[in-house]
C-alpha cells in the first residue's frame, strides 16, 4: 500500500535507499511563481549532512542536489518539483557482514518480516540518510512560506542526555542558533553538550536528546477542528523522523501537573479591541486544533543513535546468537 | 477543506455538534461478516458517558445509539456503518451568556476567526462530547480486530497531577482496570487520585493527568517505513483527542537521558530459532515505524479541563474585558 | 477498504441501504456562512423521487430529509453537514423470493462474491435509491456554488432509445427543461420519448437514454494538468451513478471522425485583447484538463433499467436455473 | 494543490516536463519480491516512443530509462520505485516563437491563466511525452499483475477517422496486434487506416481515432460499490491521458438504443453449479461497479492531434491575432 507521501496541499513524496543510485523527493503542490533559490536549498542540505562537525557520524557526504522538474527560469511552475541527491559515498562492501544480522533497535527485523526482502546496504530505506530529501522539501516549503507569509520557523537542541538548557526559550537569543556547532543557543549549555558527545564517542557509545521548535508569526486559523488538527499533523510529521520517541506541544507533559486555573490562557484585547491575544501560552499556540496566533512551541525526543561502536549481542535471521560491532 | 475523517482502510468520519440534534460517526471499511454486538458498543459508550461517577462533569447523558446502515441480520455487510447518538440533554439556553465570550483555553476564538461563525452551544463541534462517536467507532474496531486477530488493547490512568503509579506497567494487573472508579490499576494510587480530584472539584478547579496504553499480541509488520509509520499514525490519532498535549512511545522522553548501549533492544532467538524477540522493549514495540511483535506502549498527556468553576478573566469578541464563571 | 467518499475539498460520503432505516450523506468541506435553503434541497429531492410522474418506477417515496449537523441558525458552520433521509416505503417481505437469486444485470452476484453476504432487500447498497443522498449533496453544492460564483449547471434528457433531440444544445431554450415531464427541452422530441416509455411500460420492458449536461459561466482554471484533470474527475463522478455506461465531453466520439484542422478551437481576442475566448467549442470547455471558460458540455449514457416485468432466466446462488419476474 | 498522483494501493506519481532534464514516475505500493524485468519495461517504452514508424510525430526519442530506487538485486523491495527517462532531443530554441502564442486546442491558455507562468518548451507539462512515465508505470503494473494473477490486458486501434474494424472483438485474433504497424488486428482495416494517416500527413493535418481495450481473466470482486466503482476509476484513469474525449464500457452509447430485455446479462450455472457466468456481456464485465469475471471491454476516443502543419489562426497572450504554422 502506498505510504511514502505526506501532506494534501503541499505533498511530499520520498524515495530512495541509503546505498542505491540516489535518494530524493517530489514536492507536489508548490504554488507557481516562487523563486527557487538553489543556494538556500544547498545550504540547508549542507547543514544536515554528516561530517560537517566531528560531533556526528564519520560518513562524509556532499549532498549536492539536482532539480529535474517543476522549475522554469528559476521560478516554480506549479508542477511537481523533483529533487535528486546522488549517493556518492556508497561502498556497499561495508555492509556484507550485516546481511543476515538483525541489528539491535534498527529496522532490519521489521523490514525483513514485513517484506520478506530487504536492502541491507546501510539500512536501505530505513537509513537516516533518507531525511536529506525531507530537508530539501523543507527548504522548498520555507521558500514558499517566505514568499507568502511572515511565518518563521527555528529549532534548536534543548537537551543532550541530562544536560538541558536551564531557561525558557523566550530568554534565549534564537538568532544565535546557527553560530553554535551543536545548534544550542545557550553557550554554557552548548559547551557541556559538546563535551558529553565527545566523551560518548570516545566510549564508542551514542547519546539522545531533545530539540525545541518555535514557530512565530503564525497566521490564525491553521489546522482543522477534528481529525486534521494542526497539533495532530505536526505530531505525525515529527514522528515520521527516524529515532523520534516523544512529542509535546506547549507545556506538554508538565501541564498535567498543574490545575486548570494555573494553565488556562486568558484572552486579552489590545489596541482598542482590534487585536485579541492571550496573556500566557501554555497551549503552545494551538487551541481546538487550530493556531491562535501565538508562538507554536513543541519539543521532540530523539533516542540515542542505535548504531554504536561497542560490541552488542543480537541474532541472525536464522536464529544464531552473535556478538557484533 | 474536508478534514473530518481519519484512516485509509478503516476510515472514521465524525460529525455533529454538542447541542445539535445528534452526533455520530461513519465507519467505512469494516470487513463484511463481523458480528455486530450492540451490547458491547453500548457498554463502551456508557463507560465514556459523564455522570457515571461523580469524578467528572455534572452533565448527564445516556448516550444510546442507533445503527442506521451497514449491518444486516447482525452482521457487517462491508458497507458504511453509520452510528447516530442523539443529544438529549441539550438545553441551549444554558449557553446564551457565552455567545460572545472567548473562554480561556477553549476553541471559541480560533473557530470564530477561522470560520467567521460558530455554534456556541456547549462548544459546538469542539466539545469533548464529539468523542462519543469515536468511542462507538473504537468499539466497532475492536469487534473487527477481535474477529481477525488476538490483538488486545487496554488503557489506564497512570497519573493525575503529580500523583503517579510508582511501578512499571508490567508489574500491574491490567485486568483490574475496570474495577477502579478512575481506571487506575494500582489501588493505593487510585485512592490518592480520587482524593485529589474531589479536592479540585471543591475548589472549582480542574486537574490534568496521563493515560498509558498497552497493546499486546501485536502482529509483526503493522505500519509503514516512512510517512505512515505506526508510531506517526498513533501520534496523529491520539493528538486528535481534545486536550492532548503530549505523546510518547516506549521510553519516550526518558530515553533521551540514556546512552545507546543502555537502551538498544537486543534480539534473541527462542524455540530453536523459530521465534525472534527482543530482550528489552525500550522501543515500545515499534522499530523503523513497524511493529516488531512486542507490546506497544504509549503515554498521553491531557491538560486540565479548560472549563472550571473559578472566576476567570477573558475578553469578548468585541474586545471587552470581562470576568466570568 | 474505505470507498464511500468522493472529493477532496468538498467531500461527499454516502451511506445507507435501500430498505434499512435510512440513507444519507455527509458533506465535509462546505464553506462556512452559506445560507442553507431547506426548501431548495427538498425541491431537488422531490424532483428525483419516483412516483412523481407515471414514467418511472411505481415505488412511492416522499424523501423528506433531516439535517442533523453542520448548520447553525440556517447557516453552514464549516463542519460536516449530515443529511438523513428515512426509508418509509420499505416492506422487506417484497424481496424474500429474491434472497438467493442473481437478477440479470444487477449487482447481486458481484456483491455476494465480493462480500460473502448481501443485504438483498431492494438491492441494498446497490439500489438507485442511494442516489437520493447524492441529490441532497448536489443541492448543497449548488447552494455553495451560487453563493461564491456565477456558475450554472443544467442537464436534460437528450435521447431515449433511438429518439434524439435533432438540434444542438445551443438552439434549445434550456430554461424550459423543468416544464417538461421528462425534462427534455425540445417539445416534439419530448412527446415521442414519453410515448416510447409508455409503450415500454406496457410491454413490461425498460428503455435507456442519454442526458446532456451544460455548465456555463465556468471560472477559468478549474482542474489540474495530469491526474486530476477536470474531465477525468467528471468522468469518475458520473460513472459513479448507477447504470452509466458511457461518458463523452465536447464532441466526444464524433471528434474522432474529423481532422485536426476541422476541430481545433482557435483562440480570439475580444474587447481590445482583454478577453480571450475560442471561436468554436469542440473541446467542451476543457483543454489540458483545465476549464477554459467556455461551456462545459458532456453527454452520459444510461443503460435500460435492469429491473423489468418480463420473465427472465437466471440462476440462484446454488446454481439452479430459474425463470423469474 | 497536489494532483500528480493516481491510485491508493498502487500509486503512480508523475513528474517532468517535455524539455526539462527528465521526466519520470514513482510507483509507490509495488509488492515486494516481484522480479523487475528491465527488458520488458524498455520494450514497452520503445513501443510508445515516436519515430518508430513513420505514422506518428517526427520527433525521435530513445526513451531509455533508469531505475534509481526500490529495486534490490532485481527484485522489488516494497519501497517506491523511481524511474527516470532523460530528455535527450530537447532543443529548446525550436519553441521560442510559441512563447506568447496560445496554440488552438492546446493547454497553453489554460495553464497560463491557472498558473500565471508556463514552461512553453514543447508543451512543458502538458506534452504527450509525459505519458512515457505512465508507460513505465504500466509496465511495472503488468509485472506485478503477472506475478500475482492470470489477468491479461490488450488494446488495439479500433478506428481511425471513419475507418472502423467491422467485426466484434471476439472475432479478432488479438495475438496479432503487435504484428500490425498501427496495432490494428484486422489487416484489411489496418491498411485503410495507414493510408488515411499518410494522406493526412501529406495534407499537414491530423486524424483522431478510437482504441478498444480488452481485459481477460479478471478476478471477480475488483472495484467498490459506490464511489470507487471499477468503471469509475477506469474512466478517470483513461481521461487522464492527453486528447481523450470519450470513454464507454461494454455496449456503451449503443446500449441506450436497446430495451432492458435485449441487453440484460442473464446468469447461468456451469459445471454443476460450481461456476456462475453470464450468457452475454453487454455490461462489459462490470456490474454494480464490481468485476463479474467476464471480459472487461472499453472503448476510448482520441481527438485528432492538436498540432498540425496547416496554418491556423489564433491569438497571443496580449490579444494580437496571428496566423501561425
Amino acid at each position: 500500500m502506498a505510504s511514502n507521501s505526506i501532506g494534501k496541499i503541499f505533498k511530499v513524496t520520498s524515495f530512495g535507499e541509503s546505498h542505491g543510485k540516489a535518494i530524493g523527493v517530489i514536492i507536489d503542490g508548490m504554488p507557481a511563481g516562487v523563486t527557487i533559490d538553489e543556494k538556500f536549498i544547498q545550504n540547508q542540505l549542507t547543514r544536515r549532512s554528516p561530517g560537517k562537525s566531528n560531533l556526528s557520524t564519520s560518513r562524509i557526504e556532499k549532498d549536492s542536489f539536482e532539480i529535474i522538474s517543476g522549475v522554469f527560469e528559476q521560478k516554480s511552475t506549479g508542477h511537481p518539483i523533483t529533487i535528486i541527491i546522488a549517493n556518492t559515498d556508497s561502498k556497499s562492501a561495508d555492509y556484507d557482514h550485516l546481511k543476515n544480522v538483525y541489528r539491535p533497535s534498527h529496522a532490519d527485523y521489521t523490514y525483513q518480516i514485513k517484506y520478506g526482502i530487504r536492502d541491507f546496504l546501510g539500512g536501505g530505506r530505513s537509513s537516516a540518510r533518507i531525511t536529506a530529501g525531507w530537508v530539501a522539501a523543507g527548504a522548498l516549503a520555507q521558500l514558499g512560506i517566505q514568499s507568502l507569509t511572515q511565518l518563521k520557523i527555528v529549532a534548536f537542541v534543548s537537551s543532550v542526555q541530562q544536560i538541558t538548557i536551564p531557561v525558557a526559550y523566550t530568554q534565549l537569543d534564537l538568532q544565535t542558533i546557527e553560530q553554535s556547532d551543536i545548534r544550542c543557543p545557550h553557550p554554557a549549555t552548548a559547551l557541556q553538550m559538546i563535551e558529553a558527545i565527545e566523551n560518548a564517542k570516545k566510549e564508542k557509545d551514542s547519546l539522545g536528546g531533545t530539540i525545541t521548535c518555535v514557530i512565530s508569526n503564525v497566521p490564525i486559523g491553521l489546522g482543522d477542528p477534528v481529525f486534521d488538527k494542526l497539533s495532530a499533523n505536526l505530531a505525525k510529521a515529527i514522528f515520521s523522523i527516524n529515532a523520534v520517541k516523544a512529542f509535546e506541544i506547549g507545556d506538554g507533559f508538565d501541564i498535567t501537573t498543574k490545575k486548570g486555573s494555573e494553565v488556562n490562557d486568558s484572552f486579552i484585547a489590545q489596541a482598542n479591541g482590534t487585536i485579541i491575544t492571550t496573556l500566557s501560552n501554555h497551549s503552545g499556540g494551538i487551541q481546538g486544533g487550530i493556531s491562535n496566533g501565538q508562538d507554536i512551541v513543541f519539543r521532540v525526543a530523539f533516542k540515542p543513535t542505535a548504531t554504536i561502536g561497542l560490541p552488542q549481542q543480537t541474532t541472525t535471521n536464522t536464529g544464531e546468537t552473535l556478538r557484533f560491532t
